[in-house]
């Protein structure tokens, strides 16, 4: 194996890892403990515990981007619900680690924070760079700053309300979130 | 002045530092500075600097709470565009410290997190304790386990947004923020 798909394979494990206890628990010892690998050549791949706990975070936001990316469905609504169906689906089977993950990035140095950001950022901003801006027009909706404000801001309760709702459905079901998740977005920014 | 005027005083103080730095620099040593009293006396008062931080973010928390307190407005979405007027105008005055109290909450331990989920749900609860059922019926929302779990998540994108507007207005007057931000509460309870 070439050592980027070994990186790969060691940040899989860092991520499943992750899934049972929270990111400040997870070590470069513990990591070479269930991959069977020297402690030694793990410092090598990822020089200390913060460049691991931030590769192993990007690893994370890269897999929510790639699992939520539009799928070629032409109307933007039905797009986004299927990419938020995409997030809720990927939180349901993450929880646990997911939770670490936000709460770690929310709490950590500003390297970790930046690609937790950048990822919330890439989710939101995606919406508009992936659609046709006619089709945006033809829904009222315009791509301004404040819009964009608003719709960044959206992924936060995005967030909120999936991490809660895989926690206790509420009654809510699958269907009827993600509804309400991209009607508020667009009673948000239509005609703004 | 008795003991907890003074003790009240002294978080006044604590919040007011908080304005200009983040909250892990906030120590009993700088505020014995600034109240220009012993340590001593505040190690009496707060016991140590974890208990003191806990004691400041529970101050921050009342003081939201008691600024965004129903007015007696009887139309329940005016009271709220009331409420969520003075967060507003909370956070654009004390932007700095009230960002570092939300990433400390956020990064915090367990005592820290817990003051702020408290705070957060007597924001969102008390839409709702405080609004006539018959009222809220006439808007179409009903006080369900659903409704309740999208309004605290609401909770997240106000938070969010109002922090990033009061960073950069991005061209959305105050008037309209409000107006989006509830009318997203709206679409997202209502006939559920």
């Amino acid at each position: 194996m070439d050592p980027a798909s070994r990186r790969e394979q060691l940040l899989d494990i860092g991520l499943r890892l992750l899934e049972t206890r929270p990111l400040e628990e997870l070590s470069i010892e513990l990591l070479a403990d269930q991959a069977g690998i020297s402690r030694g050549l793990l410092y090598h791949y990822f020089g200390n515990k913060q460049d691991f706990h931030l590769a192993v975070v990007r690893r994370a936001a890269d897999e929510v981007i790639a699992l939520t990316a539009p799928r070629d469905i032409p109307d933007p609504l039905e797009q986004l619900v299927a990419s938020v169906g995409a997030y809720v689906d990927y939180v349901v089977d993450h929880l646990d680690g997911y939770v670490s993950l936000v709460r770690a990035a929310a709490a950590g140095n500003q390297s970790l924070r930046a690609v937790y950001d950048d990822a919330r950022s890439a989710l939101i901003d995606r919406i508009f760079e992936a659609t046709d801006p006619e089709r945006l027009a033809d829904l009222g909706v315009h791509d301004t700053p404040a819009v964009r404000l608003l719709a960044r801001s959206w992924g936060a309760l995005v967030e909120d309300s999936v991490i809660a709702w895989a926690h206790d459905r509420a009654g809510l079901s699958r269907e009827d979130l993600l509804d309400r998740l991209v009607g508020a977005l667009v009673s948000m920014v239509v005609d703004l």
